[in-house]
């Protein structure tokens, strides 16, 4: 498979996470840090899109309670926020998104969870008003 | 509710995570540590798996997902050897254990997922066995 | 036990960290979190105040350090601002305050430290003007 | 005042959290690897112990918690096991040292504490036996 | 050697990484903690530079690389942004601190990596303004 | 440019790491997971080397300081194994390895450095006796 393949599956796949209204998105991080690191845009979309979002064994929503789950465990906020809407856009519904946040309470403890919940309602109430 | 019934309902749920066979398991951890702290038991039947595990939303699996996630992700060994068993009791296949720390490499980076990817191996190996 | 008495005792026990004049609380997270996850401000005060916090063994400011140690250690700021803010209320000094995250420089490094005290001189500076 | 003063501040500091007959001390790690990095146990000793235990504002034992809090939330093991060691040595109980440790639950969740704990047991075992 | 040759052979170190029209700095941090932690500047200048950065065996650049992949894998954000200065005062390019970001996306996955490509992002737009 | 030559120049740099009597190896480690996963070796070659460690802008030592820093900063200790071993066939001396981590002190706290350099010395030894 050549890497223009790669490219192309990736952002097939990345599509299918992508609201059509979201405000917030990979394609506007990318383009911001084009100027100083125009690879790494490419490098999500082949490697993480193509390569690994793209495998079988677990549907769209499985892999996007898999990525909020490890996101609000390190706490890096504007990726919470996007995954929450890559999430959305995956089906998964507003109450099972603040359910894995949830879950997580036992195993990472409450500040973790009630930041990604802030974040998270955020999101929610953007998509509501746009 | 009183806090027996939420002991019960979490005894009831941990037991829909346990295999019969499991060679290590929550009632070991507890009962390793009776001695010095006797209520750490209690709290993960009462609070992890009573009021947590318990809650409507996200079914057995989708929790498993998110406990496999969050474990891997923080690099805490013997509980990552622990909920891959847990995971398989929920019907989660090898396969799709597996494709859960597939998933979290762009998120961690390869060295988490390797070390979880060898532990999952071993506990692979382990159910066979027995 | 019931449910209901552990919740009273977490509130009670809650009440021993909050000034009168706190300008954040456990309170408003709780409040803003309670469109979308109504059960977390709940879990907090049954489990985190009347559970853990209500135990014998340490008395309000060792709980406090213990705290202050392990949110400066993971770098959630909102929940070291509010801490800040509880161990003040228990008793400690501003000086025991700053002398926790000083004694933390060789076990997490400085950046770690320096956030923590920036943190803590803006309630510092809140607690002095209200 | 000169480097020398330092360093046996430093010594004169650790003594105090340091039993006679501790079968794992500071001396030992740093004799293990004098080979390699010769000048790390003499920071430790000068810093660390020199510098910032030495300070005035929180006695021994308030040190020794906030020291645990923040070991046991990064999960760095040979060091807990270390400071469990130097708690006993300041005059902490063993239920206190286990309190330590279950008043994280909240804020790291259960996994890092049931490892804490483990570790404090074989502490506790081996004092008891020597 | 005295306390005071430890403070200005760091003040000297410290010199070496500073450019002239640094908008934020060492300095100032301290300066805005030296109300309530009056020494954690001192520590800053007369340990982490007078001690650490002031050994031989690696140069200026090559601690410059070190400290910038450190504070990436943490996400601590006012020093990866300090840092950034003082790997462009070392005499690393744009270029070189960007590649030390690109080289972590392995070991630490893309969030970290955004975050702190978009922290450089800033700094090298400062630079070029000012 | 296809896979192919991705997976070729992945293991052409990957060669330029690895030394004729290693006793661990990246391929070790890939051969170990090849039965439950096998597509990671290809990506940690297809990506982490063939992608990542080929691009320009840093040269292999300096690659291997920052991969040094950020594996003793997550403290993943089988990989920092790995990479002291990577360091080394990459031309850094045993004394550069060792002023890495000396170089973190001041931004992750002894802890994680004196684990470190303790599996620095270990494959120091071994590198010494075959």
């Amino acid at each position: 498979m050549t890497e223009n393949s790669r490219y192309e599956r990736g952002l097939a796949k990345l599509a299918e996470y992508t609201a059509a209204n979201a405000s917030e998105s990979h394609y506007r991080i990318a383009d911001r840090l084009s100027a100083i690191a125009p690879d790494i845009g490419r490098y999500i979309i082949e490697f993480a899109y193509g390569d690994i979002y793209a495998r079988p064994g677990l549907d769209n929503q499985q892999r996007a309670l898999v990525t909020l789950a490890t996101l609000a465990t390190q706490g890096t906020e504007p990726q919470i926020e996007l995954h929450v809407n890559t999430a959305l856009s995956s089906g998964l519904s507003p109450d099972q998104i603040v359910e894995v946040f949830m879950q997580l309470i036992p195993y990472t403890g409450f500040p973790r969870v009630l930041n990604a919940l802030g974040l998270a309602q955020r999101v929610f109430d953007e998509r509501v008003q746009s």
